[in-house]
């Protein structure tokens, strides 16, 4: 029964998976340079081949995209998972003097773990000793923000979220969409002082714990990119500190922007320690699932020391944010009784079983100022849980769902008064008539703070494919003004990711995330579907293949029918064969109507129409020289 | 090179496959008469395990689902794919008395090709002569209507989309939602007359071409639930008859509504023969595919004689519907010259070359009437292609596109003079914020008749993935009112479907359907959605996979992880193991808050509740007693 139980170290030989840090095709890491020598922001830059053939000759831009997958796929960093990663933020937090290094863990439990010999073998190799605020001083990054203060880590996202910027001179590749109305008001160039401005005014959050140094900062909120959190972890039943590790660095290479480790079984402390040191994004937590591991799985013996004991020893550790359930009242309980399919959140059903077994209100929402004073000590930042979501299509938008989502938005006011950094968590699943109005309700209710949901799923009959029901619901809350979506997998309902599975979850993410820049008129997010467009109506597959989001399936893709390198060439494919290639004709009526170069108007054409006629006909169109 | 060239026949082992007959599990073929003894509508039965264990204990009936499989899931049905399937409508195309039997083919192509010994190989079987209308008569169902007349294919389509009706008595099955107006006017109960009406306006068609009574008719309209057509065919490089014909009863199995034939290679039409003959769902082609290889792909030797031959040929066969790129005019052909991506129609560019070659306009805009003609004479509708759709999000909503809408608007009028049934090509690729205004437009400027678009794709950055890019556009536009969704593969742009991708497509374009159907709030729809949420949460696993779009996944999904056969009886699953269920702590809550049978209501509840929450803590909680 070893699979069932969790004590796997990450094995001495562990190295990090290769296929994990190869940098992907025909792309380098580029490091963006800010104000200060030690602001190096990395994006990735793909290189094109130049157009030839048919359509021209002419050189292609090399086009920089966003990246999230950290020193990994930099061939010039080493990489040792017994060591995790530089600090990159260490002389900012350092700095700004405001925090004190620990002679001690500060959680009893946390103490203990380390002090368990029998547990050596599962330990960290370098635990780092925690840093905590100095006493009275806060250091969120929205109390900097408050105070006028532009940190590193805005400066940092404010370039790079600047997707317009860092591709300038390529940018007017083709016909650029405008964004609606619904993707509010997003600047043309991004500045750190609207990045602190959003922070301050609570509408964006950059999660970055001061014991969490190794991230690159991003930010998280309506006015910047669409981000994606992928969850892994493992449970009670199955998987390894081992594979999770793995699993974080290859959700990061593919695309996730944050990670939450919602790991329940044996371990989890020190699966956690391994995954935050080794990863460049933001960890999330819920913290009550480790609570109600320490009571054995008795919800009703969970008490507010025993919690409060859990989010300071994770918060030491770098957790940057919390998913806390405050907003499951003991008043809301009844309302979930008559649902479809009842309480669907891990979270809310445990709160709501503490709630009415003691007959009391909730204790995270009594001690919510408490959490607070724990939250800005380290800058972890609240997601709000949704424990009340639906969990069917039935329960979509009802009462117990929007009760919640008022106490969520009473305690974003109470989060902000001590500056502490907050998003809301929300639905489930809704059909798509009434998606819009829970990020309607949920601005209004929350005075605007970044929305985090989990898709919605926009329909229940379709177990095996849900990353799919889902991404559906998840491109329109994005356009409509969520922040940042939570993946599902095609496993959701049925059982545990496997990294397939989080692959397949996280480019399924990417694309609703990118679908909705797209809508919003994220300017710069355009150019990449420019840039692929171009390079497929040109047939440089190669580029089409790079410039994707996953270009080892595009390829394989390709492949599986015209296997042979020449193919990859060919001025046709296989959908059509060479004689229906309608991109072939198309490029020709362009020659034919664009002529020797003159501005092809709509006037010119006419003009010259009959006369090119004559002129297409005599010289033919030897289209076929490819096949 | 014998994979590169279709002659292969359908060998004479050949049976149909044995994966695409087995009935679901737990299903059986339940037929629902009409009023006459030969209408039989069949539905899918879905049965159901009792409740048990903690949700009490009760029994849970039948659900009875649409069903496009048509006899092959029906184990008393025999199947022969070199006889063909039973005609479900011969006696109603007789009984009209508005047709004739041919001596022959009307088809100079297909008379030398029944002819020709040296394909006798390939020819099926069972040839019957083919039927045509009457001089002076027209066979289409829109000109039955039109005439006030009921037709048999009116009373199956109208039993057929009743889906609340067929399952009255469950459908009071936790809460529903109402539609909101996107979804405009749909009958709580389909009434043959209210089909009769629909298509009489030109709002839906029932594409049932004389020559194919194979069909088990089925109707396309914004006011019947959304339909997915599914793709297959040939081309000239890859795949063989036998390989088509399995992907059409394949496509059918799972939920394909209607099959496109859009092969392109060599025998053709033999290929398309053994296709219609076995198939239960209406078939469409692109008749100028096969015309173009009548003149050896040259596309300026197309004449108006080729392409009327071609059109008699595969009416005469029974094609359902043609795609016809009538709105290709010669002016249109510069506004394309500047885009990203040109004319990615290969029917539009043809027809684009051919325009410009003998700078002419185009002979199907020029013989339109002369096209309505033939349809009307064995009841084949349109389908107006899009051949100036955009092949990227640069093109999206262009003028070429919008240019040639107008057109399309204007041959509907001319189609609907000559009582033609008529439904409009859509695009393509289009950012979420454009998509709106492809369905307002196309409802205005075609008078309501049915939309039935590709996707639309919502970003271009995803090669391998843009089954997933094209449903979020497809579930979109088709609550906004699309009546057909033609699905996109994770093939495309990069290779031709394998049978893996074909079911991989129309799943996720089950999925788009059905959640534009729950969005316009379809009367019946959300009855599947509650059976299977509430089969969830009382972890009636198996109930849980048959009543999903994909059975075979979702089990094999759950296995993974969980193999064992006690597992299906769990009440807990491997995302959370036996303590962190939600779905089990949210009965206890429900238990607990419902007390002993009585009327949960907020008042009921708060009374209880301090009594309750003793008597909760008397009895304990044995929550894991499965575990």
């Amino acid at each position: 029964m070893s699979a069932l139980i969790n004590d796997t170290p990450l094995s001495e030989s562990a190295t990090v998976d290769r296929k994990a840090v190869q940098p992907f095709p025909r792309s380098t890491k580029s490091y963006i340079k800010g104000s200060r020598a030690d602001i190096n922001v990395p994006m990735r830059r793909i290189s094109q081949h130049n157009t030839a053939g048919i359509s021209g000759s002419a050189s292609n831009p090399d086009i920089l995209v966003y990246d999230t997958s950290g020193p990994y796929t930099d061939p010039k960093s080493s990489i040792d998972l017994r060591k995790g990663l530089a600090g990159v933020r260490d002389a900012w937090i350092d700095e700004r003097g405001d925090t004190e290094t620990l002679s001690d863990l500060s959680s009893q439990y946390g103490r203990a773990r380390a002090a368990d010999g029998e547990l050596s073998h599962l330990h960290f190799t370098k635990i780092t000793k925690p840093r905590r605020a100095l006493t009275g001083k806060n250091v969120s990054q929205m109390h900097y923000a408050r105070q006028g203060i532009i940190t590193p880590e805005m400066e940092y996202v404010a370039i790079r979220e600047n997707q317009k910027k860092v591709n300038f001179d390529q940018y007017k590749y083709g016909r650029i969409h405008e964004g609606n109305s619904l993707g509010a008001a997003i600047p043309e160039t991004v500045t750190p002082e609207f990045v602190r401005q959003e922070v301050a005014l609570g509408r964006a959050i950059i999660p970055a714990n001061i014991n969490h140094p190794e991230i690159e900062p991003m930010i998280i909120g309506r006015n910047f990119l669409v981000k994606i959190n992928a969850n892994i972890g493992n449970s009670a039943v199955t998987s390894s500190i081992e594979e999770e590790v793995e699993k974080m660095t290859w959700s990061t290479r593919w695309g996730g922007d944050t990670i939450m480790d919602l790991s329940t079984g044996k371990n989890i402390h020190e699966t956690r320690e391994w995954i935050i040191r080794n990863s460049p994004v933001p960890i999330g937590t819920v913290p009550i699932y480790q609570a109600l591991e320490k009571v054995n799985g008795v919800a009703e013996d969970l008490t507010w020391e025993i919690f409060r004991d859990t989010l300071i020893e994770q918060a030491e550790q770098g957790v940057d944010y919390f998913t806390i359930h405050a907003g499951v009242r003991l008043a809301y309980v009844p309302l979930a009784a008559t649902r479809m399919t009842g309480i669907v959140s891990r979270g809310g059903s445990i709160m709501a079983k503490w709630c009415l077994f003691h007959h009391k209100e909730s204790f995270l929402y009594e001690h919510f100022e408490d959490i607070c004073e724990i939250m800005k000590a380290y800058d972890v930042s609240f997601s709000l849980g949704d424990g009340l979501r639906p969990g069917s299509i039935a329960d979509a938008n009802d009462a117990a769902q929007f009760a919640e989502l008022e106490t969520l938005g009473e305690l974003t006011q109470v989060a902000w008064k001590h500056d502490v950094q907050t998003m809301i968590e929300g639905p489930g699943h809704v059909p798509m008539h009434l998606i819009k109005e829970n990020m309607d309700k949920q601005l209004e209710t929350c005075g605007e703070a970044p929305f985090y949901t989990l898709g919605p799923l926009t329909t229940d009959i379709a177990p095996g494919y849900d990353h799919i029901t889902s991404a559906i619901g998840a491109a329109m809350i994005g356009w409509y003004g969520t922040a940042m979506l939570c993946y599902v997998t095609p496993k959701e309902h049925l059982g545990l990711p496997d990294k397939d599975d989080v692959k397949e979850g996280i480019i399924t993410y990417k694309i609703a995330a990118h679908a909705a820049d797209l809508a919003k008129g994220h300017p710069g997010s355009q150019l990449r579907d420019n840039a692929l467009s171009k390079a497929r109506f040109e047939f440089r597959w190669e580029d089409q293949f790079d410039l994707s989001l996953d270009p080892e399936r595009a390829r394989d893709f390709h492949d599986q029918t015209l296997p042979k390198e020449g193919h990859k060439l060919a001025h046709f494919c296989s959908m059509c064969g060479p004689k229906f290639c309608s991109m072939q004709i198309s490029q020709e009526v362009r020659d034919y109507a664009a002529g020797k170069g003159e501005q092809v108007t709509d006037k010119t054409l006419s003009q010259g129409m009959e006369e090119k006629a004559s002129e297409f006909r005599e010289t033919g169109s030897s289209v076929y020289n490819d096949a």
